[in-house]
């Protein structure tokens, strides 16, 4: 074809990836490991060849849980080593809470105190090597605060401590001078039958309640949100509305069922590029972080090639999403439609509520069936951002 | 046997119905009407004489769409004079803003301004019928508020004119002097493939934006929150935990699925026992309220079966609740999985994040291997649970 | 853009549309209806128009319900004469039953034997109008057969009335000489909780187990599939590989919620790029029906945008699955997947249980670890089929 | 309560455990293992103890994956001793075809021949072991059959190597003599994106094209159909119908997510109430087996009590059912509904096509206003079985 070829990623893109994710063994609740373990320093030399700008990782990625102080700084030292080699960015970090088995009925929510105690100091732990490494942004994903029957949890009870433990964290953070927001990352269920804050608008709602609730905003994750059957693009939407959009997650996912963490494109295409569409249009400028499974099936090519696929499936839909916004017919459509007009305000500067019942045009008047016949014209909308998204002859 | 019987409900159980779940046609999207119109005053009586105590309205359940100030006023005082004549109240009215064409792109958020404006007087229309007619709550669903194509909305443009449409409300009412407080109603889709404020949380969220927020809370609906596959019993545990559950409204579901409407308790069965037991005990004293609708098949006693059917339910889990949690095997449960100890501050009274630090008990000498040994005993008090939800030999 | 405009639809492609899509008023649970009725010549003009080569109908949406033998003759007849003036062809008719109150338990499967009856005479009786017209395929859609509580219905009487439901109209249409199939559409709920027969394999199963079941198949529709959950292109995988796709429905739907009926394409757009595929290269030769709902925020404008968008969807997949398959590229990621591989019997020729068991290669020394190392490249696969769908550059 | 305590569990009752199931460690996605090794002996002599029958098992469960002859007979022969000991059985066996990375893209319809071949001589390995055992069904499980990535698998082929290699195990089993039937368990996802025969309904489609179909029917288990949101009721009512209900596994699950395996009664405790009167009271006489997972949460009293727990929800729900058939206001209000109806043929002895098409009386004459006025009394007969199962006061 004569169309350029697709650039490869660069820093600029601000694509990150999770240590985690190419480092998955591919441990799945019915198989044991197909991949040997992934070096970290190998890690951020292949991210970086293949055009990534950041890596994240939780504590336990990178020095294994009950490791030493000595060989804990060793590891460290290797993995800072290889950053100032490449020039990769670590732009967040955040905790593992769900992994060892002490977590298994939470960390900050766990009915035991001792371990909501422990489970807070390892964030702070952790929280100070984020700061040394630069990062920006310390996510919280909260996998294990829920419960599998409702007796074993008074949910109050267990907000309250949602509250404390997080407060707690974000005074930490304020004490130390460290430069970090910390974004809460919802899921509905999986590992625990159901999880606390299961939403975008539970993390949000929650947030509004804290102390320190200008701190703390959502790291939303693309199949989380799916896997609840919700439109993720009007979660986002919501999430950059109150200001709240930290941190994303991009991956795939086909619906309500267990946690996939397919390449991102993989999933519900049409919902990925309306996605790309707001992140690229809607004051997003933070990082766009890669948290998939490479699939079991694939051996270390195929992880690599997987990593290449998420980055590559953005920047096409990047291209796209530009391209529909810049189309004339669109613009035409979208009037058609009535898009812009959703953002005059719907009293007139310095109507009040009294005004409005004043005015005969908008009730008494109001020729409801003369206005119910307008066709909106949404069916050629969306086939004109299908037509973008596949590059449809047009 | 020689349990005595289940007593009928009275008033001060404060069981409501809405006009339009007894007054169902039955209508749905493949077929006709299989009952007549039922007359609202009949409908007062019946239930009056089953032991419900309220009854709720949209201003179209009560005064069909169109109709002229003479026929509305002789519904109203219809209406009115079989209250009196009961004792019935209406504690609870709302608009409808879905059933006419003209909201066929929704109200407070339809890409059209004049229909905005046109929805926004017809709620203080019937707002001003609510607060003459005695309500406390006016719930506005945002069922047609949402999209088929992601293209069709901004959403942060229809945030904003959701938020102005509440506010504005919420000044109107106070203009009024009513005594009302606003309830939103969260749904994840149906009618439109994905509804603004899909959620318990977002709606919460959401809220907490708005200038009159202390006048705003929710109305959850038992079905909603279960087709997002959510736990309902988590989500009300969270609106009470914020103080913003206004109202509730009980009914039946299986699952992501269209909107069933089941009768209480016809539909996860064990979610419905928590949540009796969370209201009878978290503090709520709001309506008992059911938004359900007869199965299509049943013919008027059918619908008046129904009723009863919803209340009687909601009478024997309330029993069994109370009986569950007055169990001293139960308390003995509760304490052996911590679910007290859930209360217990993480932190020692004024203990800051440094003192936490200094604490090498929480961490540097902290077993963790030793803490995750523990048993909780979630499985044994799930099925104690279940023993007193079915009253089995114990 | 230097490339050719996608063709228009021609006859060849064999688009057809039932009557009651482009038709449906948008009626649903929650709203009125916002489009005029839509007169059946008009409707096969304007689809002759568009290029579409068939026409589907219930019985219903061509003469309603309780129409006079006379009127019905007259309707029949302008039909008639606008398929003869447009060349349109009527590939398959159904029956509607599930529209009339009297079907609210169901036709075939209804408890009352005397509606039982007149459901079978309701079929026959439209057998009789799709043979004089010309179909070759009856489907029935058993959208009332089921119930919302497992007490309502002893399965094995419903399947046994069913299955000499689904016999006696073979006999039928055997008897008559008609040149009929009939196909069985799956569908898991709604309107009913839950119906029996709720997807391609129990309607696959079910057949089996019919005296005339070479005459029967399945119609799957893309939606039905996809409100389980299910991958419709593996379920239709299954129908071709036994034969039994007679027909099918294609649409867009959003996984489990109410049934969308949305544009093809305008769901899950990655499973409609391989259904299109499959359609194309596994032996499927029947109609491309659309059974789809223009939105109900359209005007009729919008009714032809979206009938028309349909068939675009469908032409631009074809052409992208054509471009797949013949791709060098393809074929060589195909090859590495070991795809081609599956379609090797695994014994050998003549070899006998006993034979595999005295192979010791097999399993004795068979090294699993070394087996196990080999990647199989899905990832990579996967990303080129993205790629070829949404045409990027390569 | 004056009530008669439920008595324990008996051999009578037929209740039989997965190996796998109280020996599970508690590896999930998320986290590593929460409790140490069951000894198979130990676990043998406990479940007798607790009531049980019978216990079952996949080869890898009793012998590690690549554990030597001798170490082999060793563990064969202490389980063997112990089985002796207390008197359980051995009803089902199974093979791990999904654990070891060797089967990361399947066994039976791995594109990689070898690993086919592997497969099956896997299966008749421990075919021959369940034969020793005395076992009569031999299950599988085909978690691994299947793909994330419809490019992957083309689904005609994948289906020619499972019935290969179905026919293959069944012909074994011929030419070896064995007293085994097989039973196949349908999922539709995890650990694969995609599983073929997804459903009950899939499977017994499958089936029916087998040279064996006569030795194979369908193990189905509760929540693996109620991941996919089908009523689990009525898929077990066809798999009777179609007499291939060979065996079952009982558990729970909240819908649509990942596959919880809880407690049988745990999850949707209506439709497990409907479940057992169906097993009990439709002709089921096999194996009561629980395929379920102790909480992670849960030490080894915990797993003892969730064992207890799935026999106790069977009795309870099974002594209930019993009272709800046994009720004469139950038989009235089936008679009402027209249940018993529905077993009376819709068409006359002796009764043609012809004949029907003749009666007047079941089209002319028949008044469908009149039939569709009849109301049919589920809402009153769904709460009779709602009062029945929680034993409320009637």
């Amino acid at each position: 074809m004569a169309q350029p070829s697709t650039r490869r990623p660069v820093r600029e893109d601000k694509f990150s990836f999770g240590l985690w994710t190419v480092g998955w063994r591919a441990v799945d609740p019915f198989g044991d490991a197909t991949r040997p373990t992934l070096d970290a320093v190998e890690a951020v030399h292949r991210l970086a060849d293949l055009g990534a700008w950041g890596i994240t990782f939780h504590d336990d990625d990178l020095i294994p849980f009950g490791t030493g102080e000595t060989e804990r700084d060793r590891q460290i030292a290797r993995f800072r080593a290889a950053l100032d080699e490449t020039g990769l960015v670590v732009p967040m970090a955040t905790t593992n809470l769900f992994g060892h088995p002490v977590f298994k009925d939470g960390g900050l929510t766990n009915n035991d105190r001792g371990i909501r105690r422990f489970a807070l100091r390892k964030v702070m732990r952790n929280m100070d090597l984020a700061a040394e490494l630069g990062a920006s942004t310390y996510v919280l994903w909260g996998g294990r605060e829920g419960s599998e029957t409702d007796a074993a949890k008074d949910v109050g009870a267990a907000l309250d401590r949602y509250r404390e433990g997080i407060d707690t964290l974000a005074q930490y953070v304020l004490d130390q001078g460290y430069n970090l927001r910390l974004a809460l990352e919802p899921k509905p269920n999986e590992p625990r039958g159901d999880i606390f804050l299961p939403t975008i608008g539970h993390a949000l709602a929650f947030i509004s309640t804290l102390e320190h609730h200008d701190m703390v905003g959502v790291n939303p994750e693309v199949g989380h949100e799916q896997m609840a059957g919700l439109n993720f693009v009007h979660g986002i939407g919501q999430a950059l509305w109150q200001r709240k959009l930290f941190h994303i997650d991009l991956n795939g996912q086909r619906g309500p069922r267990y946690d996939q963490d397919l390449i991102f494109g993989h999933g519900d295409l049409l919902s990925a590029f309306f996605l790309v569409d707001l992140l690229e249009h809607g004051g997003y400028e933070g990082p766009r972080h890669f948290d998939y499974k490479p699939l079991r099936t694939e051996d270390i090519d195929g992880v690599w090639a997987s990593a290449e696929a998420n980055m590559r499936s953005y920047l096409v839909l990047r291209e796209r999403a530009r391209t529909f916004r810049a189309d004339p017919k669109v613009q035409e459509a979208l009037a058609y439609s009535g898009v812009p007009e959703l953002s005059v305000p719907t009293l007139s500067p310095g109507e009040k509520p009294a005004d409005l019942k004043a005015d005969r045009a908008a009730f008494e008047d109001f020729d409801a069936d003369a206005a119910a016949a307008r066709g909106y014209g949404f069916a050629a909308l969306s086939q004109l951002a299908l037509d973008h998204l596949i590059d449809a002859p047009r």
